[in-house]
């Protein structure tokens, strides 16, 4: 069983007492230069660390903060814990991740880990699957900071961070339909996620907008978010199927518009008979053999804001009661078929 | 500040005393059923969880296992984790992520925070930039169960996971030779890493074997392992530039081979100029423009051997003195173009 070097070891190897041992290393006026540097010398030479989970219980602060997402592999996430990161390590945070892979029952197990074991707070974003919130209310009721970034819960009243859902999806629909597109397709993840309802309520704005009627046989469903293919074939096929089959789909998630691409060259479909835009963050984009329009979320500056704000209610000496939902623009990138 | 729920607070609530708390939550024989009762009632109530910072000082067991890798945006990696988690989850281990970003100082830091805070055990890939392990080297004299996989550090006596890169590298490297491919060039990751060791002594082994002189110009190292693109595509332009440029290209690395291709394509290299065989576990290979001849590790199952090897230096009784280094085949795609 691993045992880190103790105060009592030093103790014992230098012929000292504990507490003089313990004195020492906290530079008190009442030990000698001597001493101090003996012990010091001692402690960096067998890499002693004073005890973290005993320091933790007095401090109650462990200067980490927990990173929880659904997904790991998909790029948007990656992207946004580097962001999270690199304000972390300026401010002495460590951080510790964990993915959900979209259950809510992992969700609740990593975050329950987590809030009671190390961390000074939380950044997360929701598991597709998850539909009830108790497990955060109570501990966000309890005082231990939260902030919500992408997947964002609308129950609780903390620091949020989300791209500019509606905007984008309500711009590149206007952009479709200026293109000639009538029949546009629009493949969502779980319908419960914030991110699904902006998104679809951009696009369908848009629509009613432009006085295009939008049709819900036109409208999918995808709950796995794209990492089960099967589901994502099954539902280009069943639009394809429709009598008015669409010209244009939109894929509103990032393993979704991938898993979309590989549907539509399998089942044969050419790219001007349906025009593709979903929001992508995959970085090799340029080399994929349709290079897709599609929306980048700004992922790393989501992450810097994200991990700012969390520091400003761990460090704060006064409750907040104002919080802000900052709301960041993606980009929107046209492939030039689609734009001529 | 977050306060959990303690004792305490559920003593005061129900009008006990602490200690007759900690024995109802603790099912003694000296107290009522009533009592048992409406304590774990109240305590489920308001999700009191036992100290575990308390706890893990008492039991130094925190059944959470912590796993190190370079880069979480490579796709290798993430499937890695994927692979852990299955087993960990099935044998109620919590698993907690870092990434190191393949910086020496980062790993450190990293390595010292998860193991003197709260796991039992380490799964590690080394950083691209380590080539000194005191920090590694301390932790498992002083008895931390460590497990390496994939980039593996020889001077440490544990189990560890790989793939056959010698012998996978020594297979490629003979088809390419057989496909009468003269001028091999090699690109890798950092000299260091023995991935890149092992991955370089399979294809000049291979030369040597089929009567051609390898050449040191026709090797490149990459230390950043891609993500520095510019890096790459200098060493692509300087292979090119050779008087025998060469006329295939190894590509030793995950994200080196897409940072590889995207130079190619940028430097207006055509295929039947240059084969690419490459290491690469992306998941959308076949959604390439070009989709290259790679070299596919069984990351998810590299992971779960890992997992399980962890589990039983942790879960002995008795001291493991017969290490097992366990090599995993790595299974070769080759696209048509090249395999005629």
């Amino acid at each position: 069983m691993y045992k880190p070097i103790t105060l009592k070891d030093i103790a014992i190897a230098l012929d000292l007492s504990p507490s003089t041992v313990s004195r020492a290393l906290r530079d008190t006026y009442d030990i000698s230069e001597k001493t101090k540097k003996l012990v010091n010398d001692y402690a960096t030479l067998v890499n002693y660390q004073s005890n973290p989970m005993a320091a933790g219980l007095r401090s109650k602060k462990s200067k980490s903060i927990g990173i929880v997402v659904p997904d790991l592999a998909n790029s948007f996430f990656s992207q946004a814990i580097s962001g999270i990161e690199s304000i972390a390590e300026k401010e002495g945070y460590h951080t510790i991740i964990s993915q959900t892979k979209d259950s809510y029952h992992k969700e609740i197990e990593v975050i329950n880990h987590m809030a009671n074991r190390y961390v000074d707070g939380l950044i997360i974003t929701m598991s597709s699957e998850t539909t009830e919130y108790t497990h955060l209310q109570q501990m966000h009721k309890s005082g231990l900071p939260i902030v919500f970034f992408d997947r964002i819960v609308d129950e609780i009243n903390t620091y949020k961070v989300v791209c500019n859902n509606f905007e984008s999806c309500y711009k590149a629909t206007t952009q479709l339909i200026e293109n000639g597109k009538r029949n546009i397709a629009f493949l969502a993840n779980a319908p419960q996620l914030s991110i699904s309802k902006e998104r679809i309520g951009g696009y369908k704005t848009a629509m009613t907008d432009q006085l295009i009627s939008s049709r819900d046989e036109l409208i999918k469903f995808c709950p796995s978010g794209g990492s089960d293919y099967e589901e994502v074939e099954l539902a280009i096929k069943q639009l394809m199927a429709l009598d008015e089959s669409p010209d244009a789909i939109f894929v509103a998630g990032d393993r979704l518009s991938m898993a979309c691409l590989r549907a539509v060259k399998n089942l044969g479909i050419k790219s001007d008979e349906l025009s593709i835009i979903g929001f992508s963050n995959v970085d090799i984009i340029d080399l994929l053999q349709t290079p897709i329009s599609h929306i980048r979320q700004r992922a790393f500056e989501m992450g810097q804001i994200s991990m700012t704000m969390l520091l400003k209610i761990i460090e704060t000496k006064y409750p907040i009661t104002d919080f802000e939902t900052k709301v960041i623009d993606a980009d929107i990138f046209w492939m030039e078929h689609l734009s001529v």
